[in-house]
């Protein structure tokens, strides 16, 4: 999406055809810092530091460390090496460890001297994937919005919430839940995003508003507590968010907090969509509540907050006292009675398993594990 | 409460018996600082600039406001300016207006020379029985809390949940929601609170965890996102917040979010108590989703954030981007209905216009207009 006008991906090639480029996304929303990453130890350290975020996106970039490795180094030591060194960037995010066996494959079963090309070739590939796959998903959210507005009888602006950061810098473009707002603005429809700051790390405050003023899409931030009054006002007209990992029955695990919107959206008749990539489905689970494991992170990312002071410096201020103890949850389980639908890249279905069979039917009797690292 | 150690109280007389101390609580939690009042524009000044806040706090600082007025000039001409320049500090304060009422009316009847002392006497009481009502209010609450853990066989630590900050620093003493969990502690059952922040103005991060911490009382900070997600997995036993505004039928305007975490507990079979004081009932309405209309504050109270630095300094920092709006509704309408009980200084009732009859019987077919200003 646009960046001060400009179409950008949150990850490409330099101008010198090798050099991998990405955003530095910690120093976002207050500078606009693009970061060079020339060897396989930039491309971890650009995962591990978090300048980089979202999984699609950490895939992308681990894809393009396996290529930075093998351009120094094409042996299949260094090619394991280097495998070993990504993955235990973020052990925990499923698309790094899927695109360090899809590539890691691939290039083993080449010559060395083949490696390289090869890796780059299928890092862009990998990248171009991930772009169709979130440009379908906002096609097919874009029929609900266009739906919204059409009921509407085009007369007025089309309101949406979203939480945490499902956009374009969490995947190599257009982003999941967002896909279908940036295709609506594009299309014409008049939208306006209700953006949940989304603490404690602030995802919505910090990212999510940045890329959709980037992109010119009218938004407001709200606390997280706010989006329950704006649905009892008739504030809201749909609820979009992403997905970190969905259950084989459409129960979704998504950043903490998505739970209490979707009870608002539910006691308030407001549809509650989820939008995800079809890979993300963990088809071997099904009862997210009692059987998805929640991160608990440091406790100093709540009692903890960053931002710009007025003299433009980033400074860090605690919010709580010393001595009080901070427990940070980092997802909670939505159940799928909660979600009006689930949009992915083959359309939209009902968050259950006959909805998702019926858009992945070659999982019908094939409940094939999904390997899933916790 | 303690504070240090020591039995406090959020309003008091100074060692010399007329001038007013009070805690700034705009220094919470990060320095605990008396400030004295000893005019008229001081108790002012401590209500418009929220060195006090919270509405028991604010009424017993017009009434100590009136009563240094008086000492400096009794006259009727300066009691009518006092009362003036005392209301517009906080408008929309519903205990500000009633105190002010009440002592003025006091005042008015009596002969200049007797109102200084008339004045500090009626404000004294205004806050002892400030005092006596939170503590019947935790009486009340405490066997809610007790009966969770005679059920749990005495065997296991009773946790609660709380939203903003409904504790003794907004009363005089003991509080409303924070008064049955002190009476809990001092009674030797093991609680520990969670804590919620409490975005924008972070009430619950800063007041209530430093109050419950000064007190000793076990407790967490969590991100407002959390609720959910802690009543999904039953570390929670039960909810208890204030409320600013009750209406007849049961629904409670309470600080923003307050609405997601009923839901959240409604959906988990958590109870939800909410407990207030019987004056901060309004008799004249039903429907609060529909009749309460909700402040809209500065959103710069969202996209800024004040803390402590890690050299001690205090500083604030922005946490969106430039360019981007934030919207701050500072209440939100709970309806009756995700109410588990009502916990007054006359007992605990349903969330209903025939529970709350059932405590002040004296409002059936007398339902007089409670005078609240907007």
């Amino acid at each position: 999406m646009k960046v001060n006008g400009k179409p950008t991906r949150s990850i490409w090639l330099a101008d010198d055809g090798w050099a991998v480029e990405i955003i530095d996304q910690t120093k976002l929303p207050h500078a606009f810092e693009i970061s060079r990453l020339e060897t396989l130890d930039d491309a971890a350290r650009a995962i591990s530091d978090m300048l980089v975020r979202g999984a699609p996106l950490i895939g992308a970039t681990a894809a393009y460390g396996l290529a930075l490795a093998m351009r120094a180094d094409p042996s299949t030591e260094h090619l394991e090496r280097a495998g070993k060194i990504l993955f235990a960037t973020r052990p925990t995010a499923v698309n790094l460890r899927w695109a360090l066996q899809d590539v890691g494959a691939r290039l083993r079963a080449l010559a060395p001297g083949e490696r390289a090309a090869a890796a780059y070739a299928r890092a862009a590939a990998i990248c171009d994937e991930d772009v169709a796959i979130n440009h379908a998903i906002g096609e097919h959210g874009l029929g609900l919005i266009r739906a919204v507005w059409d009921k509407a009888e085009k007369a007025r602006t089309v309101n949406l919430l979203t939480h945490c950061n499902a956009g374009w810098l969490a995947t190599v473009d257009w982003g999941t839940a967002l896909s279908p707002i940036y295709l609506a603005h594009d299309a014409g429809i008049p939208v306006h995003v209700w953006v949940d700051e989304t603490r404690p790390r602030n995802q919505g405050a910090s990212l999510t508003a940045w890329e959709l003023g980037q992109h010119g899409v009218p938004h407001t931030v709200i606390a997280d507590n706010a989006g329950g009054h704006l649905m009892q006002h008739g504030k809201v007209d749909l609820c979009i968010t992403g997905t970190d990992r969905t259950t084989a029955r459409g129960d979704v695990c998504n950043k903490i907090g998505t739970y209490l919107k979707a009870l608002a959206a539910h006691d308030n008749e407001v549809p509650f969509y989820v939008a995800l990539p079809g890979p993300t489905i963990d088809w071997t689970i099904e009862d997210g509540v009692a059987e998805i494991p929640i991160e608990e992170r440091d406790g100093r990312e709540l009692s903890e907050v960053t931002g710009r002071t007025a003299d433009g410096a980033i400074a860090t201020v605690r919010i709580t006292p010393e001595g009080s103890a901070a427990a940070n949850f980092a997802f909670d389980v939505t159940p799928a009675r909660l979600v009006t639908g689930l949009v992915t890249e083959r359309g939209v279905c009902a968050a259950s398993t006959e909805g998702l069979l019926s858009l992945y039917p070659e999982r019908h009797n094939r409940p094939e594990v999904w390997a899933v690292v916790l």
